[in-house]
């Protein structure tokens, strides 16, 4: 377990509330970033859990500077433009939790991705903020699958990539308290490829499975 | 079961080989095709299975004449070529079974995929020879567990992506008696996009697994 009890989300769709909700559970203290901080969506979160005092909202850069942790939940393509608008300064040694993927929706359905194969979303962070930690981690998965593992019928896998061992340690922590048995680190940032890439064969098994509550898991040898 | 019991496999690496026993322990009659019909690991082939009378070898061409449904075994960069070799003619309403990935070992270890995100090798096979009928299936797992799925510790998935149902069905035949209990139809052969990439994480599952004898599990919902 982390020491720090106070998390950044970025982003005020499905992906981010339904990450700050389980925070919130979890004991945490929460700040909802987004563009405008009277964001509606990020006022809402804040007056249904008013009763916890926990949970707050402001801007993406207030939200930098409230937490050591940072949780991107914004489409995949904003995520950079976010992070430039923040600043490299206001970014450095901090934990990025990227759980995004690079969707491009612009050629209809299934989207195809916009960074694929040799490079990655999780890598192009890290190199344009040198100094922050990027982990890149549960962008295999359902948000309600983020946040709630056992719902489905056995435990499945879930996987961290990415450069700094002791981020990664802290976010393990995190995704246990998620209720994630045991998380695989596949390694360095340019790991993401892996699961980013493994998307295209996401968005296929949802139709055949009939919902996105579903996850894979690891199966070995005898 | 298909009532067809004469299956070519194109190729004569660890592969080939690895199928080609298979199918012989499963009673088909094997053609091993090589671009050299004398090649020596198609002749071993043949003779290490002389007392069934059922494995032989041929030329690419000899063996797509010899049965109506083709394994690909080779290097999924060289498929392509092979096939133009064969010619569209003598592919015609064949049953070509792609278990290959387009893997590109030009920029080093682990490999990129050399066709990927709007397009696979499987569509690819598909537009280059339209009156053939491609199955892609089986690329996403290493031949030892192609051919013997139940050595891993629990019942794992395997995926058939093709345009043509009867194909599929045929194919998910003997696919059960390699001993996959329920192959899932992922669609037509757009789907293989899925199962092609997915690649790039099952290469960097190798390390954290120790041996690539793994498969994923889909697990759903209670």
């Amino acid at each position: 377990m982390t020491n720090n009890k106070r998390i950044a989300v970025l982003g005020t769709g499905m992906v981010g509330q339904g990450i700050a909700n389980k925070l919130i559970s979890l004991g945490y203290d929460v700040m909802m970033g987004s563009r405008e901080k009277a964001n509606e969506k990020a006022v809402a979160f804040v007056t249904s859990h008013a009763s916890t005092g926990r949970a707050s909202n402001g801007t993406f850069a207030e939200a930098a500077s409230y937490a050591e942790i940072m949780i991107t939940a914004t489409h995949g393509e904003s995520i950079l433009s976010i992070l430039n608008g923040i600043g490299a300064a206001a970014l450095a040694n901090k934990i990025i939790v990227d759980i995004s993927n690079p969707l491009d929706f612009s050629q209809g359905m299934p989207p195809s991705l916009s960074i694929v194969n040799t490079d990655s979303l999780g890598e192009r962070i890290q190199r344009a903020f040198l100094s922050a930690r990027i982990v890149k981690t549960l962008n295999t998965v359902n948000v309600d699958v983020m946040v709630n593992p056992k719902q489905l019928a056995e435990r499945s896998d879930v996987f961290v990539s990415g450069n700094d061992a002791a981020a990664k340690a802290t976010v393990v922590d995190l995704l246990k308290e998620f209720g994630w048995d045991a998380p695989l680190d596949l390694g360095d940032i340019t790991t993401a490829r892996g699961t980013e890439m493994y998307l295209a064969l996401w968005i296929r098994l949802w139709p055949i499975v009939g919902n996105p509550h579903f996850n894979l898991k690891i199966v070995r040898a005898l």
